[in-house]
């Protein structure tokens, strides 16, 4: 918070507390919406959160109600007359109000519901009733139609006389008689065009649009590559019914990428902002999963459990399991991460599976030969530090352990970056989030068979009688 | 890609072999600019690039030309003529040419200056010259602006007069006498304000800025709070220097959000998209963070070698080190995550660290107990299905071990979300980027230490005399 910002908030506090409505508005005139909505959030208090709205100019008070906190939204809802109620949905744009509802109880939503005027009750009711996450649900249903056969003239004057009511007034949607969507223009385009054209004249040909049902990560990707501001969305008859914003599409982008971070984090995705969220709840978002990789880490157990007789001959092999186990993870860690941000960018499709495949299982071995090459050099200057490392091995023994070491770690690294690799692509495949393939989830799998490989490998030298039987 | 898409590719270089200038032609008006970028990304032969870039629709060259890859934009710049190569910067906006150029090898970069003409030359070479991930660093010179004096339907003729040489005419910039900043206008506000208002009476008040070298991440996050289109970007005069547009916003957030996705696996950033990186540049990328770790990794090593003896005690104590270790890592893997993204969110600042890590080891506690109970349960299921686990431990040792293990689990996942969730703030602290302190950084660290508390807890109960000796 600026100095600035930090100044009018004890401003805001004094006023509230002294009921100075005069200084109350005067804030309100300076202080942006978002500002003062993030003031009001630390309030409590019903009847003090009822005086702070009463304050707020008109004109802005649906823009300040949907900045405020769920709770904070709530708690004013509750002590909202009816009059009040409709004055907040009137004012308000479809898509806000039903992010409002979304997040409320039901008792809530049916008295809001109930208080609509018709027409609005079933756009309302329409939006809520969409699927979670897809075009329409983020969608608005005020935007601006015309014939594209109305000349550029009477659009502009058409809009200057409907006002403010669309939520995007810099992209015009044409139809055609069937309703049927044929180009969009752009404000700009009415301004640098003669009045007397008509909008079919001087419409994009190329507009884009969206099917209702679309996932709205798809539809992100749409507005960055495009760099477009509004997009149509239309139904299975390619009838126009909505128009999404950059300014919603920009929230949906920081929501995929905060729920993709807490998946891969091995973390269920949390409903509100970290900050927002409470102890006990965030101990539910990451026990599951912590709980999940335990039971299958009864295999990497048994595994250990199965050789611990090869164990006790050479016991320099168990200094070794953490640093295998730790380069195994990372390296799929690596993997999985830049895949899952490659396929959440669209950089590549299913079908390119075994190009990556390919791709990866390269970088895996050059990787490999690095960090293994390296890891030798390290574990010879431990054994030759004296006292450093207790073991009765000899040099040539020494040198077995951190070959064998080092070969294990070029395999482990090579099938982690492998696994690290399909598994994303295989959750795709099977109409799963990519992000659910998280890097705890691939260290865990590798783990196993890093032991695996790491006591086959050490079995092989075993027989060729080299260490003490 | 659509099917759609996929017939025009096939439509495209078909037309291509043919030199067929007509179908080109169509084909550019039909297909989005961006796509036909990516048909040309696939072609490496300079002359049929040459022949592509001559189809294109003279007023969408420059946007054609900033779409291409790197690549394809080198081998172009080298096969203009400098009449084609002046036409081309005329046509672009200038935070465009910058990019392009950024990217050059600095003999394309000195011819292109050298061809510009002087006006022009400056402000490329100021914005060449800007810090990298800085405001200065995105923002284009070309805005419009007007004294706040001018009337609303003259600015309406000068900006259709003007035409678009502005990169947004969505927001109209006003200056006073001292060509100071005092204010903005949107578009639509001319459109709803009479003729005869001034740009003063209509103006945004509340109208933000940003300094020349404020953090382009920083910069994302006010056009995410205020839902604003384009943001004026001002000298330490408070002059106005140039403007930053919602696009290139977007691309930002999707940069840095790649770069943290990088660096929390464990990845030096990427300079290219994941497909355009080569595997032995990927394989250097990837290979220097699992060096540092597997350094890291030697004091785990040094941990278990002294621990060896106790080991060979209780051998079934070794079976549960990958349990042990994976569980910590991933407990603080999923910390670091969510705060790694909050703080790019903003949702906190340095400030609140003490609030945050108290909200972490409640959670952690939290986590802790449920985490380690279950595990209690899944390891005495273990011990009692015959044969699974090999161990000659009477079964009041079998309880032991597992409470040993599962009071070390709780305490490694405790320490390891307190880790995770100091050391970004540690990060901040120290003016480096949070996601630096990776999921694999902290899993390695968290290691060594459980390991330690593991063996102290068993040697508590070890001094009791329940084990043998």
């Amino acid at each position: 918070m600026t100095k600035w910002l930090k100044k009018k908030e004890g401003e805001f506090f004094d006023a509230l507390e002294k009921r100075d409505v005069k200084h109350m508005r005067e804030l309100f005139n300076k202080v942006p919406t978002v500002d003062l909505a993030e003031f009001a959030d630390q309030v409590d208090d019903p009847v003090k959160l009822a005086f702070i709205f009463k304050t707020v100019k008109s004109e802005l008070t649906a823009d300040f109600f949907t900045e405020l906190d769920d709770d904070t939204q709530e708690a004013l809802l509750h002590v909202f007359s009816d009059a009040e109620l409709v004055e907040l949905i009137n004012k308000s744009y479809t898509d806000d109000i039903v992010d409002v509802l979304e997040d409320m109880p039901a008792n809530l939503v049916s008295r809001a519901l109930s208080l609509c005027p018709k027409d609005r009750r079933e756009s309302v009711n329409k939006l809520l009733n969409y699927k979670e996450d897809t075009a329409a649900s983020i969608m608005t249903t005020e935007y601006l139609t015309f014939h594209s056969d109305v000349k550029v003239g009477d659009a502009i004057k058409a809009i200057r006389e409907a006002g403010r009511k669309a939520e995007t007034v810099y992209t015009i949607f044409l139809r055609d008689d069937k309703r049927n969507l044929v180009g969009t223009c752009d404000l700009d385009d009415l301004i640098f065009a003669k009045p007397e054209q008509t909008l079919y004249e001087i419409r994009n040909q190329e507009f884009l649009y969206t099917k209702v049902d679309t996932d709205q990560e798809e539809v992100a990707a749409k507005f960055k590559k495009y760099d477009i501001n509004a997009l149509a969305v239309v139904n299975n008859d390619l009838k126009m019914v909505g128009v999404i914003t950059v300014d919603d599409i920009m929230d949906v982008m920081e929501k995929e990428t905060s729920e993709d971070i807490a998946l891969q984090s091995g973390v269920v995705p949390l409903k509100d902002e970290y900050v927002e969220t409470k102890p006990w709840r965030m101990a539910l978002k990451c026990a599951p999963w912590l709980i999940v990789l335990i039971i299958i880490g009864v295999f990497s157990e048994l595994v250990l459990s199965q050789f611990q007789e090869k164990l006790a001959i050479v016991p320099a092999l168990i200094f070794f399991i953490p640093v295998l186990m730790d380069t195994g993870g990372n390296a799929g860690g690596q993997t999985c991460g830049l895949i899952i941000r490659a396929l959440a960018l669209r950089e590549f499709e299913v079908k390119d599976f075994p190009k990556v495949v390919w791709k990866e299982i390269k970088t895996a071995a050059i990787t490999g030969l690095i960090v293994a090459s390296f890891a030798f050099c390290v574990f010879m200057i431990e054994f030759s530090i004296p006292g450093l490392i207790h073991t009765d091995l000899v040099i040539s023994q020494k040198i077995l352990v951190s070959a064998i070491v080092s070969l294990a770690l070029f395999s482990a690294i090579v099938l982690s970056k492998f696994v690290a690799c399909a598994l994303p692509f295989l959750a795709v495949r099977l109409k799963k989030d990519p992000a659910l393939t998280s890097q705890p989830f691939v260290t865990t799998i590798v783990d196993v068979c890093s032991l695996l490989i790491y006591f086959g490998i050490f079995m092989i030298f075993y027989t060729t009688g080299f260490f003490p039987a």
